[in-house]
């Protein structure tokens, strides 16, 4: 009867040990994506206020800064965190030109897995002088040891 | 001594257990993501074969068949399944209109997670005339019980 107890008490753990890899794999879904989502939502926002601040190097924290970083704008392929860097500044510090404020009308966040998500949605850009420029955005981003990071941007104009 | 044998062998079946569970979650990496890259071109490569026949309908196979399908280009977000069969008739087969011939040159396709991929590139339209129109394409895919499935799709013109 102490074999078989000992017996039923080590199947038990041998069970244990399967059900806690396996919830190790899966954590409690749920609270998980808000977790994450949170997190995506604090660096696309943190990228807003350093751009509504003039602040492209802080704008720029929001992208993976890596040579393999890929940013699509019309028919061009910018590749790498430095190169994408010195098209912002191109575009938006260079004499004459105005940074605006830019807004993500309608975002949405949506995971695709553990570690990869995508976020999508209207940009928005008001001048000083009120024109407006605006198009669409479709940016994967990825858990990376820095935290969630763009890895591709994809963003047209209207 | 045999108590502890046995203590040992069902030590060892816990860790068979617990090896099991985990390797269920993660089986051979490097093979699974080879298999589903090859699924996924498989999808990709159909659509451009339908698109060159002149089928649209077998073209938009690839793309998720729901309301919930989301399409951008350039300024218009186009919702649905249907909506997004329309818009390519009326941009492709309407009168007087031509498809063209479509291949997507430097294509990659990339997993996201265990059931999502992205696939991006630059896409090439080749009309009868040899006029060309281009642009680039980042299109988010995810496991669907029908197979892999474009669940959104941002292009862009050059």
């Amino acid at each position: 009867m102490i074999g078989r107890s000992i017996f039923s008490g080590l199947c038990l753990l041998g069970l244990l040990g399967s059900w806690a890899a396996v919830s190790r794999a899966e954590p409690a879904a749920g609270a998980k994506r808000g977790a994450d989502e949170g997190a995506i939502r604090q660096v696309l926002d943190r990228q807003t206020e350093a751009w509504n601040r003039g602040d492209l190097e802080g704008y720029m924290q929001g992208y993976w800064k890596s040579p393999d970083l890929t940013f699509y704008s019309g028919g061009t392929i910018t590749g790498g965190w430095e190169a994408t860097l010195a098209r912002y500044r191109k575009r938006y510090q260079s004499e004459g030109k105005e940074m605006g404020r830019l807004d993500f009308p309608g975002e949405t966040i949506e995971l695709l897995g553990p570690d990869a998500a995508v976020a999508r949605g209207r940009w928005r850009l008001v001048f000083p002088d009120g024109k407006q420029s605006s198009g669409l955005y479709t940016v994967i981003l990825k858990r990376l040891p820095a935290g969630w990071r763009i890895v591709h941007d994809h963003s047209s104009a209207d």
